[in-house]
């Protein structure tokens, strides 16, 4: 019926503006269309994972080795190539810069590429490539924002969040002397990257400086893979408290000594193991609670162990929530204590973090993105430490997660597909936009 | 009224024939009167204790150390004062001699004066010190045995029953390359102690060639001191069974891996702990079961342990209730190891030693000689193992334990009193003189 409303020669008029209005070329492209290249994200990820690669294809790139020196340098010419302005700071922080059309404050993306030894080529490398990538696409768009964008590719993130640490001034000096597993210290470490660690507290921004920080990383556990969600928006990354409890028995020979005349300390602390384990799960809520780290003495087959000392560690969003489960914890223990004739003591160990939570702001801006993308989302904590903890500090942050399959992480099994990867970069890239349009400074 | 049946003379003359009766120079005294001298075997227990001691006052005398030798060196010339003919066998025991009246197989006894690494100067040295008292204590008395008497120092007891073993014809030539704590091979420290490990297939015994094997011993448990009773009339030297246990579950971080989500191997050996000490409890007997080494991989605060390693010891009098324990125990495991998804693989270590019943004859001895010496006195088992355990493969044997202070054992602050370990040797040497009545061979 259509075709009595055109001559032929109309018609083929109307074909070619079809044609010419469909090629970007001819017509920019709206924003709301943008995409990642998926293939060229995926390609980012494998050509990282050569740095460190071991004979049997897993990859060893502990931050400060000669993998991990050699792959910022890789990572560098990477970002020049997308089109940014790269320098590295005093920290040793790979900065990428990008203009904006106004006098704005930046906004600021990125993660990390250092691993774990014996880890994984996802964790941090999907949000370091993810953050390149974003660029890469506006540039090739020839799209620019109102507010300048920067990239961080942070330093040395799984030993202390060396690089955001610094950004957000909580570097301690008396930490820069600590050696990671390749036998550097961080202050090696840093020169090694090319930073200068005389002049690391130039680095530490204030509250202000920045629009915004947004961080992509794999989840690092199952919640998205088992409920086949695409996006994790992240409500907090939570606080970590831990503990070494001490239990004091009496060692004595394991013939000789009647089982009821017994003070065991591994017995009290094989309870206590249970004990944490019944409190979490009774607990309503999303913490965690875990006994990672055991040592028995004299540990002996033939003697019955006069001495436990085991580590206990409890993360949650909420700091109040941590103290609430410690001292159920606790009160446990007094009981086992009571029952087995068996000392039991608590001494918090100075490697906790406070419990930081995303900005409303960014989350909905995540939201409104993942929408426009057709992906499925959920709200979520995040229990594992990150880079944007540290940036929480000192600017408005937000965390986007897309799946770790089987929820398996720090291990060479590792693993996030190339769609996943893809889905989160182009809601990293549309959060951007989003938060571009949205704020103000 | 008796004064009037003798006259002056005759009384004075009767005077005297009772004290020179009294007078151990005149008159033989009856050996069921003889006693040891409790000062002089304290004496040797504390001069022994100076060879090793620490500047803390504590004794530290590994089998082979300088301290080791030396202390044999002193024991020799103490056992050859005593009154024995004294040489050393391949296998680096000190054997003592004493001739009896007539041709039959020694009576043999003896213990050994090598300590675990910190441990303590009763253990060993108390029967070691009274098997030379006793000699003593007959020397003096100038009383021949019929049969001969034989007092062995046993070669580091504590290292793995070597010299006793060498007696059982059951020390392995593959072990002599073993070093224990000094350094020192099993090997090198026979030579060291004056033996010839070359030869030591020369000193096995054969069934037959000894009449009896005591062995005087501190307990190295609380029963006899809880109780106040003065004498262990030892009914057997358990036997030891032990096993590693594995338990694989899934290393994942304990951030993001939800309470659950977790295959905690950590937590299923926590339970299974406690399941061992139930099922050691529940059942009835003097059995005891340890689970005294344990290693959970890889034994960091943030990582849920994806392995853990763990000891299992089992020991009774009865090879069977061993085994009936330890089904128990694999079963509670099998329940275990379903609940948690954790799987649980038992593996036995060759370190184990089977029940060692001692004779009924010089039970009965020894009970005999207990009521004598009017000491209170109760059977039971030896939960430690001892030189005595080999020596039974060999000959008829039986143990007498002596209380040990709150039943601690291979510890500085191990102790039996002056008046326990004489009362221990007095029965030793009654033991010995009532079998040396009883056996006919």
């Amino acid at each position: 019926m259509a075709v009595h409303f055109f001559k032929p020669a109309t018609m083929k008029s109307f074909l070619l503006v079809i044609l010419f209005a469909s090629l970007p070329i001819f017509a920019q492209q709206k924003p709301v269309n943008f995409r990642i290249n998926q293939e060229r994200l995926e390609k980012r990820i494998l050509d990282l994972a050569t740095y460190g690669m071991l004979p049997n294809g897993e990859t060893n790139r502990v931050a400060f080795s000669d993998a991990d020196v050699a792959a910022h340098q890789f990572v560098m010419e990477m970002m020049q190539e997308a089109g940014l302005e790269v320098h590295i700071d005093a920290a040793g922080n790979l900065i990428g810069n990008r203009v904006g059309k106004k006098t704005l404050k930046p906004i600021v993306f990125g993660s990390h590429i250092d691993m774990v030894p014996h880890g994984g080529n996802y964790d941090g490398c999907v949000g370091a490539m993810g953050a390149i990538e974003v660029i890469k696409t506006l540039s090739e768009k020839n799209f620019t924002t109102d507010h300048p964008l920067q990239v961080i590719i942070f330093t040395n993130e799984e030993g202390g969040l060396v690089g955001s640490r610094a950004i957000s001034g909580n570097l301690k000096a008396t930490g820069l002397g600590v050696k990671n597993s390749t036998g550097f210290t961080i202050e090696e470490g840093i020169k090694r990257l090319g930073g200068n660690p005389e002049n690391i507290a130039s680095v530490a921004r204030k509250q202000g400086e920045m629009a915004a920080f947004i961080e992509l990383h794999i989840e690092q556990g199952a919640k998205l893979d088992e409920s086949d969600i695409q996006i994790g928006i992240v409500e907090g990354i939570v606080g970590i408290k831990w503990w070494d409890v001490t239990f004091e028995g009496f060692a004595n020979h394991a013939g000789t000594t009647a089982m009821n005349n017994r003070k065991d300390a591994l017995l009290a602390a094989a309870k206590f193991i249970q004990a944490v384990n019944e409190v979490a799960i009774q607990t309503p809520g999303n913490h965690v609670a875990t006994v990672g780290r055991i040592q028995a003495l004299p540990g002996a087959p033939n003697v019955i162990p006069g001495k436990v000392v085991l580590s206990l560690e409890i993360r949650d969003l909420s700091s109040e929530k941590i103290e609430t489960i410690f001292d159920s914890v606790e009160a446990k223990a007094t009981e086992i204590s009571k029952q087995s004739g068996v000392s039991v003591g608590f001494s918090p160990i100075d490697a906790t973090s406070s419990p930081a939570l995303t900005d409303p702001v960014i989350k909905t801006a995540i939201q409104k993105a993942s929408e426009r993308l057709g992906y499925t989302f959920q709200y979520m904590p995040s229990g594992a430490g990150h880079d944007a903890q540290d940036m929480a500090l000192v600017v408005p942050t937000g965390m986007i997660f897309v799946p770790s399959k089987d929820g398996i992480s720090h291990s060479p099994k590792e693993y996030t597909s190339p769609e996943d990867m893809a889905n989160g970069t182009n809601v990293l890239m549309h959060n951007i936009l989003e938060l571009d349009k949205k704020l103000k400074n």
